[in-house]
């Protein structure tokens, strides 16, 4: 039976408790959405002994069905102000599922130490983690594992969340037992590391609590579904190219984020797009993969290992989104210096999104030159080194444009946007907008709606579709990779879970279950003191016209209100 | 007849207006804050160019009423993102009225270069500014008295304005041409300076404008005004000592400010007294006076002229918000350091209150330690420099605690609280939590209330009752120091404002228009996004105890929401 591991950080007690009813069909966002709202007061400090840490793997984690094994982590956002859940990969989701943990609520606020949450099958244990104290990722994940072994997988903060700084990310292990797949939205990091919590492992065990209702039923559909997979032309360009393969597109399409959102094409595109990384991995060998897999069975393989010039490994993966913060964002046009900077920022234990737009804003302002790799990298070094610039940064991109006086801030409640531009991509603006999450691309990409991108017509309708089936995949524990195989085939989902848990949801009822966990998450919102005026896209992004499309943000303020309203 | 005199800064054009209708029976605040409603969008950015700047002098202002020569100065504040109203005393109050110019609203925002408005009569001329950029409000005036005289008014910003920083205010000119009557809440200078506005100058000028509907009646209860401010005992008291006699009674009370409100009383409270003062100036002779006028035809004498040891003036005046924020609540207790303070953030031109807040939680950090005042020297001496450290303090307490990590941050909507702990002046807190302004103690103080201050029994009432009367204080044009005296003869106000202007107002009418103030105030909050929820204290005051009272803050937020709710 699955169960629920309490953590209290306050006086060191874990606990194992049963699942609510009510939380019994949900997993991943509906679920840590749902134990945010029930637990954590909305106008709690989101870094004091009130505001909670939810992970949980979703509804399909555990199994074999490929990719679903994420794992979300929910809390109040120090960086927005939201709720908030962040997802990631990695071998993390399916631990927790295998050994039947439906989630681990981390709770309270150690008053002096640091600590690592061991977890034995269903036994959690919390003991001194005072010695590693301030350690980067790596080398953390490099000691806990000569303790605990390569098997076991590790959820992690750096020196950035025990600072308590509003960009830190939790990390995550990969196969290779990597700390680089990463719940980086939100400052989640800063709220486990203020917590007093290090580190979590999760031991190897051959505890499988997995059980099936129809397992043959099951597998079944399971096939399908690598069959759906399999046969979407998406995913072979995501296994040669990985997510970088949206540099060119982006880039042709005008909403490639450029020095700081000024334009939406970068001259140096060519020199950091997917397919001159693929090459490049290609020709330097050594330890370099141009296809990688971040968790077990999964069946596309986006990531990859970017090496150096000599074939030794630099970072792994090296992705989309932080090409377009750390590099066209900046006037920064190297691929080893954006792999360079994608290794600090995780081993620091920051996002690299809100990283790079935070770092594009003091570029804006005159802190450092654009396109300046060097400084760029001392200047990110400087976060973990506690300076006060480097605080400022690690504090995000609005407060570092306040502060420094920028015009420019590329922000929706508090939190960056990631690397498309909205001028450029319209429903993707008004994901951003009116998600509950602040500015957030995986709430709802609108990249392959059949809507003409930079005109404000359809944009809400597309917006509001891709958000809700978002939801679900967030709450299944579905990669967002199998959006474009799998996002057409929902029945084939229900039919997964129904086979699992003895249901009988349909297309219908897994929709209304998104619908449900938006709801609360705005009503979270509300009461946290956030109205429909902000659910809208920074003022630069209405008034000036994006060079690369001449076009502004024009989706009327009634059609976003529209999105989750009472109309929906 | 009245006019506005309205100053477009992005073309340059001055034109001078008919007050409308609906605006002729209000000054001061009910002034600034209607043209703010009525012009400015509550959701535009506040140091955009669709804010805008309104000046107005109090509906009594140019009369022989003692005291009544405030001048009102409103915007949407870069500080709080609420509506802002903050007055000041000084000598342009009585001009601008005297002239007949009922407003002057700054709209635009200039390209490029800066500029001085110069009034003469009712005529306005722009012309350029750019040699004086980055002046100090002090060299800035002794240049523009040079060419335009010591018996003009001037009303200007230093460079923090300029720079866009947050705790930017405005000056005032006194009677002796100092720069040192402020407009010191909210920002308002930072809304000037990126205006491109750096000082208005208020020619001396013959003409007066000032009519009487019932001239004999007018002067007849003008007279009796003399004599309630004479007869009333705080009068000698504020004469004498100044505000700065506030130190021992609050410090007696325990709700002095002390090492960022983490006490509210300080061993070093003797050093920095109104009494201690007024003997250090007494003894030190020189340019030192224990008593001045901030304003032509004050009978009060409340501001004073404090020597360095030599007898040279060091600052003037010294009063006891800027002892309270930058004396005791950064563990000075040295008059001579906290002197040399104020007259930096004279010359720099931001606020000492909300300066001293944001150090104090600077030194709570851990960036210098409280009670160094060399230290503290420096690092105001820093917002000058637009060091990073400089622009995070010059951008208020807030930004500096969520940049620095600290918990306690003393501030309501984004603005630092005055120098009175209010877990140990309950009712002051109810004023902070739920004034239009931010925390804001000349909103509506409860000191003289008949109320237990450490209890929250009957908080609510007095609070809303000091905030109507001064409101309706801030809207004649007023000085507070009357409220003593003159806040239980509301009649007589009212018979002078009918005298002036052929009215028939009584004291509820007077109320009323109080009543109508606030409520537009907190419309246009509401519209900026501003909620109940927003209506209240730092989270620590509802926990922490005050050591030297041995209370938190405890009243209930549904009497905070009465306050100005539609019960009310």
């Amino acid at each position: 039976m699955d169960k629920i591991l309490r953590v209290n950080m306050t006086n060191q007690k874990v606990t194992l408790e049963d699942v609510l009813e009510k939380h019994q069909k949900l997993g991943g966002r509906a679920l840590t959405s749902q134990i945010v709202c029930n637990e954590v007061p909305a106008n709690c400090d989101p870094l004091g002994s009130e505001n909670k840490v939810i992970i949980a793997p979703g509804l399909l984690g555990g199994t074999n069905v490929p990719l679903s094994g994420r794992i979300s982590i929910g809390a109040k956002s120090p960086l927005t102000g939201t709720i908030k859940e962040s997802n990631a990969g990695g071998v993390t989701g399916h631990k927790l599922a295998k050994i039947g943990l439906k989630a681990v609520i981390v709770e309270g606020q150690a008053q002096k130490g640091l600590y690592i949450l061991v977890i034995d099958g269903q036994k959690g244990t919390l003991v001194s983690a005072d010695e590693f104290a301030s350690l980067g990722n790596y080398e953390l994940v490099n000691k806990l594992r000569e303790k605990y072994g390569s098997s076991s997988g590790y959820i992690t903060v750096g020196p950035a969340g025990e600072l308590g700084l509003r960009t830190a990310c939790i990390a995550n292990t990969d196969p290779d037992c990597r700390p680089s797949r990463v719940n980086g939205r939100g400052g989640l990091g800063a709220v486990m590391g203020t917590k007093g919590l290090k580190a979590i492992v999760i031991l190897d065990s051959d505890l499988n609590s997995i059980s099936y209702y129809d397992k043959e039923k099951f597998f079944e559909e399971s096939k399908q579904v690598v069959q759906f997979i399999k046969e979407h032309p998406s995913t072979s360009v995501y296994r040669d190219y990985g997510t970088a393969a949206l540099v060119n597109i982006t880039n042709n399409m005008g909403c490639l984020p450029t020095r700081n959102f000024s334009n939406g094409q970068f001259e140096g595109a060519d020199n950091i797009s997917g397919e001159t990384m693929f090459e490049l991995i290609k020709s330097r060998g050594g330890q370099g993969r141009t296809s990688h897999r971040c968790m077990p069975g999964c069946i596309v393989g986006c990531s990859n290992v970017y090496p150096d010039a000599s074939g030794n490994e630099l970072v792994a993966p090296l992705e989309y989104e932080t090409i377009g913060l750390m590099g066209s964002n900046l006037g920064i046009d190297n691929l080893d210096t954006i792999a360079k900077l994608n290794y600090l920022c995780n081993d620091i234990g920051i996002d690299t999104i809100e990283t790079g737009a935070a770092v594009g804003v003091a570029m804006e302002a005159g802190i450092l030159p654009f396109g300046d790799g060097v400084k760029t990298i001392e200047l990110v070094e400087s976060i973990r080194d506690n300076t006060i610039l480097g605080r400022l940064i690690g504090n995000g991109t609005l407060l570092t444009g306040r502060v420094l006086g920028v015009k420019r801030i590329p922000t929706v409640k508090g939190q960056a946007l990631a690397a498309y531009d909205p001028r450029g991509l319209k429903g993707l603006g008004v994901t951003y907008s009116t998600t509950p999450m602040g500015a957030d691309h995986t709430a709802g990409s609108t990249l392959r709606a059949q809507v003409d991108h930079r005109k404000p017509d359809g944009q809400a309708q597309a917006s509001r579709k891709s958000q809700r089936i978002m939801t679900l995949f967030d709450s299944l524990g579905m990669c967002m990779f199998t959006m474009p195989s799998l996002g057409i085939h929902i029945q084939t989902l229900a039919n997964l879970v129904n086979a699992r848990y003895g249901l009988n949801l349909d297309e219908s009822s897994l929709i209304q279950l998104s619908i449900d966990t938006i709801t609360a998450e705005r009503d979270f919102n509300s009461n946290a003191g956030f109205r429909s005026i902000d659910d809208r896209l920074p003022e630069f992004m209405y008034k000036e016209k994006l060079p690369s499309t001449d076009t502004v943000f024009d989706v009327p303020d009634h059609e976003l209100d529209w999105v989750h309203g009472n109309e929906g």
